[in-house]
C-alpha cells in the first residue's frame, strides 16, 4: 500500500510510491560510457599552471609540492561584492542588486579527483577551508545568509568537472530557509526541545536508516525522504551554524561524509548529486531551536507536473529499502 | 548588473545572472535526432483498440469515430481510493494510507499528437474534461486539494509518449500550497485587494513581458520568473479555484495556452516542460484574496546545490528579454 509521510524539517507531505517503487539496485547509473580525464588539462582555469586562468586567490592551502585547495572569486559570479546594495520598488514588485559574493572552492589540484574517493584529510580540508572563508563573509554586515554547496555531474548541474564547490553570500534570508526556521521554532514552543535533535536521537536508537555513525555525527535517510536516497548528516552536538564546529568534528565529519559518499558510488555506480550545508541565517545565532545539517541529494530521478504544480513529492523508493541496501554496502579506508 | 528580485507569489528571491545570461535563442532544445513516432502504437496501452490494456473509464468523450479523449485510474497510481483514511504517529513522524485518486487524461487518440500542435478545440476538450473530473473528486469530502498536471518530454518526467495529463487528488494541503495562500491572504490585510489581480493589472499596462492577451485572460513571463521562460496565465476575473471557469473561458483559455505553447514550440524547438492548475485548497473556496492560475515550467535549466540548498533561484535569462523573444514569434491557427 502507498503511504503518504510528513517530512519533519520542511512539513512537506510526500508519497512512498510503493506501487511503483524499484529495488534499490534499479537507481544506479547505468553503464554509460564515461569519458577518461586526465590528471591535469592545460585547458582547465582550475588545474595547476593555469591560475592566472582564473581570479586571484582569496584563501590557498599549501602542501609540499604546492597547493593544495585554493578558494577564488567565481569569475562568473552570480553576485557581485561591488557597489552598496540598494533596494527598488518596480510598482509592486521588489528587487535589489545582487550584491554578494560568489566564491568557487578548487578542492583538489588533481583534474580527475572525484570527491567520493578522495582521503579523509583531503576531505577534511575542504570542510576547514568552508569553516575559514564563512567567517571572513559573516564579518560583512550586509550578508544575511550563507549557501554552502557542491555540484556532482552533469544532472547536478555541473559545468566544470575538475573538483570543486561554491560559496554564495547573499543579502537576504531565503524564503525558504525562514520558513524552516519558523517550522523549528514553532516545534520547540511546542515540545520545549529542538526537533533535530529528537530527530537524531529517535533515529540513532532505532538504526533502521541509520548509514553511518562517528563520535559526533549521524548520516541517515529520512523518513520522509523527498527524493530517492536523500541523505541527512545531523552534528550530534547541538549548533545552529556550521561554523560553530570544531576542529576534531570537521575530521569526524570527514570520516562520515566519505564514507556516505563512497557508499553512493559503490552502491549507484558514482551517481550525480548535490550536497549543501543548512544553518540558521548568519544574524541568529545560537539559537536553540535551529540545528545545522548536511544534506545530499542524488539526482537520480526526476521531478514532474506533480512536484512543481504542488510542493509535495512523489518518491518511487522506500527510505527503509533505500537505508538497508546503503548499509549492506561496505566501504574501507 | 545581477539583479536579486523578489517572485511576489512564492516570496522567494531569484537572482538575475547577468553575467552570465544567455541569449534567448540559447535556451532552444538543440538538434538532436527525434524518433518518428507512429500515429498509433499496438503496444501503447492508451491507443485506440488497445482499451482492454487500460482500466475501465471514468469518462469518454466521443466523436464521429470513436473516442476522442478518456480519463481513466492510474494504473500505477501513487494513491488508492480503496478503503479508508487512516492516521498514524511513528514516534515524532506522522504518515497516513496513501488515500486519494490518480487519473491519467488521455488527451487524444492519436499517438503521436504533440499538444501544442492539437487544435483549439481538442485544447478546449482537455479543459473540459479537468474541469468534469474536479467536481466528480471534490464530491469526496476525504479529498483536501486536486493537483491537476501535465508532463511533456523526458526531462519533464514523461514515460509513455501518447498525449496524457494527470490528475491527482490527495487527503492533505501541501505546504507549499498552504504557505503561497497566508502570503496572498497578508497581501490581502495589508493592501485590501487581490495579489494576483494587481499584478495581473500591472503586467497587463506595462505589456512588457506580456506574451498573449485574451478576452479572458493573460499570459506573461512573471517578473522574477525563478527558472528560465516560465510563464503564468492568469484569469482576468477574480476566482480562486479553477473548476469555476465558465465554459466560455475555457474557450478562450484554450487559445490563450495554444498561443503560448506553440510560441514555445517555434520559439525554442519544442522544448520539454510541465504545466500545473493551481487553486486554493478545495474547502476553502470563493475567497477573495487567492486566484487560481496555470503555470508552465520549461525544463530548460537544471536546478544545482544553490537551488536545492537554499529555496533561491539563479536563473541565466532575463524575463523581459525572453518575453520580447517570444513576442516576435507570430504564430497563427
Amino acid at each position: 500500500m502507498p503511504e503518504l509521510r510528513q517530512n519533519i524539517i520542511t512539513r512537506e507531505w510526500v508519497v512512498i510510491a510503493t506501487e511503483r517503487a524499484k529495488r534499490p539496485d534499479q537507481f544506479a547509473r547505468k553503464n554509460i560510457s564515461e569519458e577518461i580525464l586526465p590528471a591535469r588539462d592545460t585547458a582547465c582555469p582550475f588545474c595547476p599552471g593555469n591560475e592566472i586562468m582564473s581570479t586571484p586567490d582569496i584563501l590557498r592551502y599549501d602542501g609540499e609540492d604546492g597547493w593544495r585547495l585554493r578558494i577564488i572569486k567565481n569569475k562568473y559570479a552570480a553576485l557581485v561584492s561591488e557597489g552598496g546594495l540598494q533596494r527598488t520598488m518596480h510598482g509592486i514588485y521588489r528587487s535589489m542588486n545582487a550584491f554578494g559574493y560568489h566564491d568557487v572552492v578548487i578542492e583538489h589540484p588533481e583534474h580527475d579527483k572525484i570527491i567520493s574517493l578522495m582521503s579523509t584529510g583531503e576531505i577534511s580540508l575542504i570542510l576547514h577551508s568552508y569553516v575559514d572563508r564563512y567567517n571572513m563573509l559573516r564579518e560583512d554586515p550586509r550578508i544575511e545568509s550563507i549557501v554552502l554547496f557542491r555540484n556532482h555531474g552533469k544532472n547536478a548541474g555541473t559545468s566544470l568537472v575538475h573538483p570543486h564547490s561554491q560559496i554564495a553570500a547573499v543579502p537576504v534570508v531565503p524564503f525558504q530557509v525562514r520558513s524552516r526556521v519558523d517550522i523549528a521554532r514553532s516545534y520547540f514552543d511546542d515540545h520545549g526541545g529542538c526537533m533535530f535533535c529528537r530527530t537524531l536521537n529517535d533515529e540513532v536508537s532505532s538504526g533502521e536508516r541509520i548509514l553511518c555513525e562517528t563520535s559526533s555525527f549521524a548520516s541517515f535517510i529520512p523518513y520522509a525522504a523527498l527524493s530517492p536516497f536523500h541523505i541527512w548528516i545531523f552534528p550530534k552536538r547541538h549548533s545552529s551554524s556550521f561554523e560553530e564546529i570544531t576542529a576534531d568534528e570537521i575530521d569526524d565529519l570527514a570520516r562520515n561524509l566519505k564514507t556516505v559518499l563512497m557508499k553512493l558510488y559503490n552502491g549507484l555506480n558514482n551517481p550525480d548529486f548535490n550536497f549543501s550545508i543548512r544553518s540558521i541565517p548568519l544574524r541568529e545565532k545560537n539559537s536553540e531551536y535551529y540545528h545545522w545539517y548536511l544534506s545530499i541529494i542524488p539526482r537520480i530521478s526526476i521531478s514532474a507536473g506533480f512536484e512543481l504544480g504542488s510542493g509535495m513529492y512523489i518518491s518511487t523508493s522506500v527510505p527503509e529499502q533505500s537505508a538497508k541496501y546503503l548499509q549492506d554496502i561496505r566501504v574501507s579506508f
